[in-house]
């Protein structure tokens, strides 16, 4: 596939631990990547890094609403406390286009299940209803992003969404950059996705790891399409 | 390892889909079994199906709370809207003793993530403090019970209790019955795994499924011992 074929993505909030690793994935694999920050420094030097691994010019770095207005899809993955600040600073550029909400929806120094409504159903209603969002990657170890560049990743990501077609965009795109992804029911769903963050911190702290993710089973045959 | 060695297990609520299944694994490798039951007439009838089954007489239908005073661990296994009347007659029989807390925390015609707390918070609670509660088993899909005895399970439980050395006694058994199982942290993450089940009918949904479940990754190195 071509190049300039493929969606550009924005990393929104990319410069954190899981925004340069998902970018390096899809940058390695040709899509044009534009990692935003609230700072325009912070995004140009991440995109540096990125490039330098890289070896080409295919990340970009810009603010926040700059990277989302020319983006085809924006990816947003700031930590919970940042979450609605960067919504409300979001709503203009992102309408008409899918939104991921790739939000940890944990604090690390005390992690413990989300109550309800999901990071994601608070995106849908800061940005109202011609947003398209989706809820992913909330769970994909950052660690392993990075290191098994090239790879397929021992893990699913499960994907939300109440617009079926915005969701089966995601997966692709999930797919394109070695992830296995699957659709996992409405937005509201994406509440248990999000809860799974505390779960997967108790089994990192237990078993000594870093990477603990999970995977569906007893799909039996292999997912026709969405 | 001889019969009368191992510890007598009582399935509470064991009439339903679940419990049959679970008491057929462990039967078939040597556990005795009590299948308890509200109506004792309904409990035996179970049993007489299950030891038709397994070609032996290892299995025995009792009331719920006979069953659980004869047993060293008891899994209850009732639909949600019958938990809490079930454990408060339970009450008095389990003290002192494991009982795992395997209820399904949706409701099957509008399935949904719960609130907190756990089920097995409000076991923990009622019980109170004289019961080892551990949290395990809510996933495992009752078709793949019954249909693939014998074999191993292509999915994982994942075993939530405030007591460690419970939990391992449940991880054990789980082991036995041809399960892989993990520790994942206190009863407050067993709301997790409870909001679990609403993902999975999702999925079963969407691909056209009934055994849908979920395993742990990127656990790099096996798990030691917990």
């Amino acid at each position: 596939m071509k190049k300039n074929s493929l969606p550009t993505i924005a990393i929104l909030g990319g410069t954190g631990k899981e925004g340069p690793g998902l970018a390096l994935r899809w940058a390695s694999v040709g899509y044009p990547i534009l990692i935003g920050s609230r700072q325009l420094e912070k995004a140009k030097a991440t995109a540096a890094e990125l490039n330098e691994r890289l070896g080409d010019n295919s990340v970009t770095g810009f603010e926040n609403a700059d990277a989302a207005r020319q983006a085809h899809i924006s990816v947003l993955t700031v930590v919970q406390s940042a979450h609605q600040a960067a919504l409300v600073g979001l709503k203009e550029a992102l309408q008409g286009k899918i939104l991921v909400d790739a939000t940890a929806r944990v604090d690390f120094r005390d992690p413990r299940p989300p109550q309800a409504p999901a990071a994601a159903q608070t995106a849908q209603d800061i940005l109202g209803a011609g947003v398209r969002v989706v809820a992913a990657f909330q769970n994909v170890p950052a660690h392993a992003l990075k290191k098994k560049l090239g790879e397929s990743l021992d893990m699913d990501v499960l994907v939300c969404a109440d617009d079926l077609e915005a969701a089966q965009e995601v997966i692709r795109l999930a797919e394109a950059g070695g992830m296995r992804a699957y659709y996992a029911g409405s937005l509201e769903n994406a509440l248990v996705v999000e809860s799974l963050t505390s779960l997967l911190i108790s089994i990192n702290r237990h078993y000594g790891v870093k990477t603990a993710s999970i995977a569906i089973t007893g799909l039996v045959e292999k997912k026709s399409e969405i």
